[in-house]
């Protein structure tokens, strides 16, 4: 049988003369996305024939020259000997098939984890000798005294209500003990050690972690095993706060409602419990023995976490009530963890540049690289940093809730029945796509839009501004009710019976927001004096971003024009730092450096943000020489043509 | 007009030939107690006529030689020249005859005070420059920031509580704001200072301290203004706690009941509100700017405070869960006081050698002194420490309650209507007495069995064994209906219509009570290897001790045979030692010094013990030669000689 090897890696797998490399690739346990199912329709099954013969059943999507060059569809492609296959970066970058491989990525710590020494939460067994009429101790200061003789503790503090239960514990465990301490927290290395809950000796128990990353709309926690530093669990779902506004602004304003902020509270925290109480029926661990928590989000989420007002966060200079917050015990905040777990909520650096990007800068990398790097999250608020371990600066563009399905008609988030990828046939201009679920289509998730636009564009259904071709031969294309719209989906294919469309309004939306982060890096890279090409590697965090299409950002000009290999899908960058910053204080440390080294730019103070802005408002660019890769595409679509 | 000076001090008056020594001395502003209302029948107001001569109308309770030496009852006696007046030890210290002398006297500070470096709670007036565009800087770091710029503080941390009405106070004061801060506590040195409040910088406004002394029958508040250091207002009252059980033993039972703890605590939070209410009320204060408070009590009283279950203090080995409490914020205690206000709950020794004892040692001096010092406070457990500024032994002598009135028959606390001093004619055996509050008589107080006890003895109604001499000839002596009984105040002359007396059981009981105080300090001084009359000082604390008539005490053998000018009563040293501790950390950290210091030793592993106690269930003592001042009246009451 034919031997074939995918590279990169080593994996060989032998498969019978006539298999479809997508089947080989399978077997050897490469991840390939199938987007179209296997059809030969989408062309995202590319992948590069180095050596051996191939027989290619189709080469719909390829150009004579890509496969003068050895590309072949996957799906469509037939092993005939032995065969050397190369998977392009992009197919193969943060895109795991399984959920299983994808956990396997992103908990793996790039650290060494001594519990001994990088972590405050310790338990110590014990004996205590009783008391009794010649040794009348007592109880608090006998515990201290056998931790200072057995293993050389200084003096202790706790709570009242720890200290309430305290002779009762003691004497049921007959003087033999657990007792679980945090040492000094992070940011007081002088302060006394402080005692947790104290068990039975013989009671098994683990000492469990939570990193929480509170985003706008999914909230994601990790249970972590403290002692070995593995994530035993992790569950995420959407911030029940969503039933109350969408993006920020609306969450902030119902905020300054009466009990609207009590309110928000309350959801997020449920949220919380809710995700806490599903990891730890997987990893058959008890919330009551989760003993910290380390929390992300950006910092309106904090705010509301703690019941902070947000208000000022909103309203110009935009200035929030607290970067860096000092941590608070779990009782006072109501999470049903153990009530003495220090909750730490991570350091932010600005009204829009939260500590879910201070996490994601630490736990990308950045701050650690010499390259020069360019940090992309890009939800609502787009927040990028651009920088290395010398500097960082940073911003947030206003790009809008576009690319996560808001304020676009037929837009929805990255949900069941969201359509997530879009392939449009340069013949007919028919659309065919993928749907989250598998199932049929209810709207476009952000994904979905950047696929769509670059499609459209691409198949000149759109021109450079976005301006709709009415001369296309395609019913598809029709004038709606309020504008141009193009249909994605009949009535007849939908979930929800009705047409997915995308309308030009849309477009328009769709464009502000891309043009919106374009112009954000371009500022940054010229405030510091550097051009975008000089740029080694493009990190993007986020939900968004492992699911997104490089080459049809770089079409449409969200991304900047550079080789694929340069950007990398990281997934939730965010909970991955609070991960770290919950397990080691040396990576703690790291979060406060961090958050006050990145120099946060205001972009609604910046004049030259605007021209840029506007300058980015076209497809790809107005300045196409930005955009070398896509020139053959751009010139084909001048505005006006059709 | 004759001159009569008073000694010691050099209070000089003129007034007519004729007038009373005692209406002198209360022009002069002299005071002198006259407890049977200036009738000639106490003898309590004796004083020694030095210079000058007098006209004596009656001379009762004066032996001949006495008024040979110059004694003469205030009452009774006419000045007729220029008189150089003694007013004896006993009735000079610690008997001040008004309120406001005793407040002067108690809370006069023996350091000197300076809140800029003792007080860590401290207040700094700031203008901060409002947020910008170009100024981006969270609230919280621009506090911190202009705080280090104006007054060179370090970090600040802050409750999620203080953070949430953060960023509207400062703009409602429009940045011009009066921070209040506590520096770190006194334990923790190397902890960041902490935000208590923020006001706006034209609103006035004081800082405020309270320090507390929770005893088992009284509950004292001083309200202290923390910038002059000077005690406010003071109010003391019952503890609500007493409808739960009148001693400790009765509370920690209650304890134990479902619930119970939990209502015990309410009550003392109760008390300790309306007391601070009345007190802030006095003082035009603001409960909610009381930013500090110390607390003192016994071990019991301490954990009921904390609401921790006192169990183990009943129980041999007699264990408190805590001897020095980690400080705890108001807000957790549910304190009406400022929220964020450090409640600091004092150290104390032992299970029966309280955060009061240690207060007391303090503010007494013993701590401080060369002298050997005997600190006795005479309560239901007779707390008594031993030594000097080099060493402390203390124990408690579970004296039982006689002296707080119960388990006497006709006992009752010192409060109205309680007889608080008796005098029994040796001619008549007819009684007089002083009642509290000028009423008509409840029952006897401690003091008021004192000198029952005393007087019974004295005049040969009961003999050194304390039993009753059935032979006096007077009908107030008769057989009741479980043992012999003197009546003390006739039905017809009592608030509540029946007999008040004095029971053979309840003369053992004090006999019980006082031998256990004496056996007590008796087996500290052999401890330690110095003999009682080496002692130079008794310091007697307690609000017992202030109203203690030290011959009488001495004379049934509580108190040990020196001479008076060694007896010094000085009131509630316990919140005084409170009140030190509230202001000056250098105090605080002595209170703690004092309990480690302070060596425990439990009597009821000591056999010794028991046989000094029943050495001393004699009156005065078995052994006549530990009391000889008392030897004349010791000789005619031998046992068995009536």
């Amino acid at each position: 049988m034919p031997k074939v090897r995918f590279e990169p890696g080593e994996t060989v797998v032998e498969v019978p003369s006539g298999t479809l490399i997508a089947e080989a690739a399978r077997q050897a346990g490469v991840a390939l996305a199938l987007p179209c199912g296997g059809q030969g329709r989408c062309g995202r099954c590319r992948v590069i024939v180095q050596q051996g013969q191939v027989h290619r059943r189709s080469t719909q999507r390829l150009l004579a020259e890509e496969i003068q060059a050895g590309w072949a569809l996957a799906c469509q492609t037939l092993i005939e000997q032995d065969t050397l296959i190369a998977i392009p970066p992009q197919e193969r970058i943060g895109r795991p098939a399984t959920g299983a491989q994808r956990q396997a990525a992103t908990t793996a710590l790039p650290f060494p984890y001594d519990p001994q020494t990088d972590q405050p939460i310790r338990q110590y067994l014990l004996r205590l000798p009783p008391p009794s009429l010649e040794d009348q101790t007592d109880d608090w200061s006998r515990l201290q005294r056998e931790l200072r003789r057995q293993y050389g503790l200084g003096a202790l503090t706790a709570s009242v209500p720890v200290l309430r239960q305290f002779s009762q514990r003691l004497r049921e465990a007959n003087w033999h003990v657990r007792a679980v301490i945090e040492w000094h927290a992070w940011d007081r290395p002088e302060g006394p050690a402080r005692l947790l809950d104290l068990l039975p000796a013989d009671e098994p128990g683990r000492l469990w972690g939570a990193a929480v990353d509170i985003g706008t709309t999914t909230v994601t926690v990790y249970l972590v095993d403290l002692q070995t530093g593995q994530v035993a669990a992790q569950a995420a779902d959407y911030n029940a706060q969503i039933a109350r506004g969408e993006d920020i602004i609306s969450r902030i304003i119902y905020a300054g409602k009466p009990g609207g902020l009590e309110e928000l509270q309350a959801l997020v925290r449920e949220t919380i419990h809710r995700l806490l109480a599903q990891a730890c029926q997987a990893a058959r661990a008890n919330p009551g023995q989760v003993y910290k928590m380390t929390v992300v989000g950006n910092t309106t989420m904090m705010h509301l976490f703690l019941g902070v007002p947000p208000e000022a966060i909103r309203l110009t200079p935009y200035i929030p009530t607290v970067n860096h917050w000092p941590s608070v015990p779990a009782r006072q905040l109501g999470l049903a963890i153990h009530p003495e777990a220090t909750v730490d909520c991570l350091p932010g650096v600005a009204s829009y540049m939260g500590a879910d990007i201070t996490a994601g800068v630490l736990s990308s990398g950045l701050a650690d690289t010499e390259q020069l790097t360019l940090f992309l999250d890009i939800g609502t608020n787009g927040e990028m940093v651009l920088g290395n371990r010398e500097w960082m600066i940073s911003c947030a563009a206003s790009a809008g809730p576009a690319f996560e399905g808001a304020g676009v008609q037929s837009g929805m988030r990255a949900a069941d029945g969201a359509i997530e990828e879009v392939w449009i046939s340069s013949q007919t201009f028919e659309p065919s796509w993928q749907v989250i679920g598998q199932q049929r289509p209810r709207g476009i998730c952000g994904s979905g839009l950047i696929c769509l636009l670059a499609e459209m564009f691409r198949t000149g259904l759109i021109d450079k501004a976005g301006n709709f071709n009415f001369q296309t031969p395609t019913d598809r294309l029709r004038r709606g009710r309020h504008s141009g719209e193009y249909v994605v989906a009949w009535a007849t294919e939908t979930a929800h019976g009705e047409d997915i469309v995308i309308t030009q309004v849309d477009i328009e939306n769709l464009l502000r927001a891309k043009a919106a982060i374009y112009a954000g890096f371009t500022v940054l890279a010229r405030q510091v004096g550097v051009r975008l090409e000089e740029v080694g590697q493009v990190l993007i965090g986020g939900g968004f971003g492992q699911s997104m299409d490089v080459e049809k950002a770089i079409q449409i000009g969200l991304l900047p024009d550079l080789p694929w290999e340069r950007f990398q899908f990281l997934g939730n960058t965010a909970v991955r730092g609070a991960y770290y910053g919950l397990l080691s204080r040396q990576m703690r440390r790291r979060l406060t450096e961090i958050a006050q080294k990145i120099t946060y730019w205001e972009l609604s103070a910046d004049n030259s943000f605007f021209e840029e802005f506007n300058a980015a408002l076209f497809l790809p660019h107005t300045d196409q020489s930005l955009f070398p890769s896509v020139a053959d595409i751009a010139a084909k679509q001048e505005p006006g043509t059709f």
